[in-house]
């Protein structure tokens, strides 16, 4: 967008023009009862208690403005948190955005962005409720996602017990593939640099091991044996992964080759395809979960029987 | 705190760490049913309806660390939030942070932060119930807070109607005045530089005045002119303001006068107090709120019948 030949910004649409433009680009969610432009929004909490749970993205460190465009940093940003709420079992209810940016942030950014949350959000039938906008010199998106249990308890990361079943719902290893490529100055294939740009998480995966008997689960962000590892401490056990398991796709495989990296530390290492991992008592696991390894006794988490040299997993300070 | 004379920060502490600390340092609420350290936080929703808000407070723009520690803007960041709930009539049942900072943000100032957020928290039996820890040049916190409205219809800005009475609960221009001090380079009076540092929003009065009939309220962070406005245009209403009931303090004119400033400028246009002003459809308003003005037909707010000149309010890009 621009104006006598110069790109229209946040501050000539200021703080009040850029909420208006938040809330013209909202559209009702089925839990919403007061939408954004009040003090709160109120939403359905149906079953008496609500799930909550609070995400950041920053410009440099989660994503570059060269390497996803607005959108698709709404879409990731939404996403985040969404799952988060999934891997308690729960279904999402809404989310409220803050959004810190420059001055300077081209208008069309924001509504990009605006259109990225608004969009993943839609396919829930969740409403952007709320948010604040505030200058700030790092741009900087904060997704607060709520959810409803449907009357189930939820299912932490505590829960697991030796002689269960590990399985996983969604891809493994296809975003930090993309963001590999990335990295490296390619921009293709395009299939892959997408699954970074914008995972698809299973939503539905989550609440549907919940009803199926899922003893603990966990969204995969840091990495599956690095989020394994939250899940083994919390639970008091050993997981151990069998890597004859994970059907490593031909593509993956092809530019691994090429950029002369192993695929299967994309798999065990990579966070960002938000994944979930569960437990599951039976022999069989839900329909679109694939086992991947078992609940032993003892601390920790083993691939093939060793631990895991590269599995350091994220830590936003390192 | 310091490790062979060098100052231990974030970074040394690590994420995971760092959330350590924030969990070992909350304390339960009374709403809380799944507290931190897991992907989602369980909050109680007894009303069958969640309240939901969030804020941002960005280093350089809301707060320096310069004019306020840590402990404080735990507090007003805490505070921000909270009182947007209270706002809508509903009492707060949690928080949820955000924290962006520097790899080299002490860790004392992390932990100074977490105590304030806690103890703001507190005095409301509200837990601080999640968060996400990241790195980033600027140092920005997120919260988001959730409320209960213990079955009463949310109090909207929409509702105000012709002939009520304008009322006002909690302090106005403290802050202001403090920020004026601070921005001058004074540190005292204490009393008010104070007022500044950490505001004291009058949250029983939020619920109370929607058990006692208030038909439209909203909290005043961008000024009393500016937020009335707000009000005035969601109700399609004229808000008329007496400045003979603003009891002026004594104390914010001595200072408005050895800075040769008007005082009522602090209380019109300043923010931050986080005040709450409602609009009620009986001759006398509840106990601790005081009269300031009338709802008449109309658009705008009017200060002693005419527009207000200094009442832009906060425009986070301007």
């Amino acid at each position: 967008m621009t104006k006598g030949g110069t790109t229209i910004t946040v501050a000539d649409a200021g703080e009040f023009g850029l909420i208006r433009r938040f809330t013209a680009r909202a559209v009702p969610g089925r839990y919403v009862l007061l939408g954004p432009g009040d003090d709160a929004a109120v939403l359905r909490a149906d079953d008496g208690r609500v799930v909550v749970t609070t995400d950041l993205l920053v410009e440099g460190r989660h994503f570059r403005r060269d390497w996803s465009n607005a959108y698709d940093v709404g879409r990731r940003a939404a996403a985040q948190s969404l799952i988060d709420v999934a891997a308690m079992g729960a279904v999402p209810t809404g989310i409220v955005v803050g959004l810190a940016c420059p001055p300077d942030l081209p208008l069309d950014w924001a509504d990009g962005l605006t259109d990225g949350l608004r969009d993943e959000c839609e396919q829930l039938s969740v409403g952007v409720v709320g948010g604040d906008v505030v200058g700030s010199p790092v741009l900087t998106v904060a997704v607060t996602a709520t959810g409803d249990l449907q009357g189930r308890p939820p299912v932490t990361r505590a829960g697991a017990r030796p002689g269960e079943q590990v399985a996983v719902a969604g891809r493994l290893g296809w975003s930090a593939a993309g963001l590999a490529i990335l990295a490296r100055g390619f921009r293709s294939p395009a299939v892959v640099v997408n699954a970074y740009r914008r995972p698809e998480p299973p939503y539905a995966a989550g609440p549907q091991a919940s009803v199926l008997g899922a003893t603990a689960m966990i969204d995969v962000s840091d990495g599956l044996v690095a989020d394994l590892g939250h899940l083994a401490r919390a639970s008091a056990v050993r997981v151990e992964l069998d890597s004859s398991t994970f059907d490593l796709p031909e593509k993956l495989r092809e530019i691994a080759s090429a950029l002369g990296l192993d695929p299967l530390d994309w798999v065990l290492a990579g966070g960002e395809d938000h994944a979930l991992v569960a437990t599951f008592p039976t022999e069989t696991v839900p329909a679109g979960w694939r086992p991947v390894g078992r609940v032993v006794e003892g601390t920790g988490v083993l691939v093939d029987g060793a631990e895991y040299a590269a599995a350091g997993g994220w830590d936003h300070f390192g």
